[in-house]
């Protein structure tokens, strides 16, 4: 039995924003719905001074949603690992949406909970640029 | 500027322990204290059932550290995303000593939240087995 993880850097993000909390929680709120995901109460929140980036983790029963943002790159960090395999969620398409990403770097990784041998097995590296819309 | 990312499958671990909260607890405490993290709060805790697996979360100023356990697997992962460099923690003799890890795998992934072009480099991809004490 294995769960998957999405390691996702998006750049070029709208530093504003990444700035706003509501933007973030938007991301978070459109992935649990259209991945269908179980958020097990309240997602944390914290900014880091009141212009400064937002860190976001919520615990799933899938597994864990994070996110990270830097708003002085224009970065938007995000890690969700799900511990049964699922489809992909268009990661291009709505962080160029949500926070104007422009290019979104997409790692997938096998968490192989149960045969050791092949849980570091890297099940895919793809980088590719979010078209903007 | 680039963070690092380290993700740590345990294997053959202690079912009783992958339970127990205060010894996930004491892994969160450990790691805070050696690598000298500074957590944004209480992590956050969540029990899948009285005798199920168990996911922690916490907002560090560093990043974030998750932890998921299969108790039904022996099996322990841990994710921590640091946006500094540091030093690598000493997993496998820590998680043998602490959850009775029998063999720890660890990948360690670059987060390059400035340079698209590196963003999808990966460190390092190492297995050890830990040594049991």
């Amino acid at each position: 039995m294995s769960g998957l993880e999405w390691i996702v850097d998006a750049h070029g993000c709208s530093p504003d924003r990444l700035r706003d909390r509501a933007a973030l929680q938007a991301v978070f709120a459109r992935m649990i719905e259209e991945l269908g995901l179980h958020p097990c109460g309240d997602a944390q929140w914290h900014q880091f001074a009141p212009e400064g980036g937002i860190t976001g983790v919520s615990v799933l029963s899938e597994s864990h949603l994070a996110c990270h943002s830097f708003p002085e790159h224009g970065t938007l960090c995000l890690n969700l690992f799900c511990c049964a395999p699922r489809a992909d969620w268009d990661f291009e398409r709505q962080l160029a949406r949500l926070v104007g990403a422009q290019r979104v770097f997409i790692r997938r990784l096998e968490r192989r909970y149960q045969d050791p041998a092949m849980s570091t097995a890297l099940v895919s590296d793809a980088a590719a640029g979010a078209a903007g819309e």
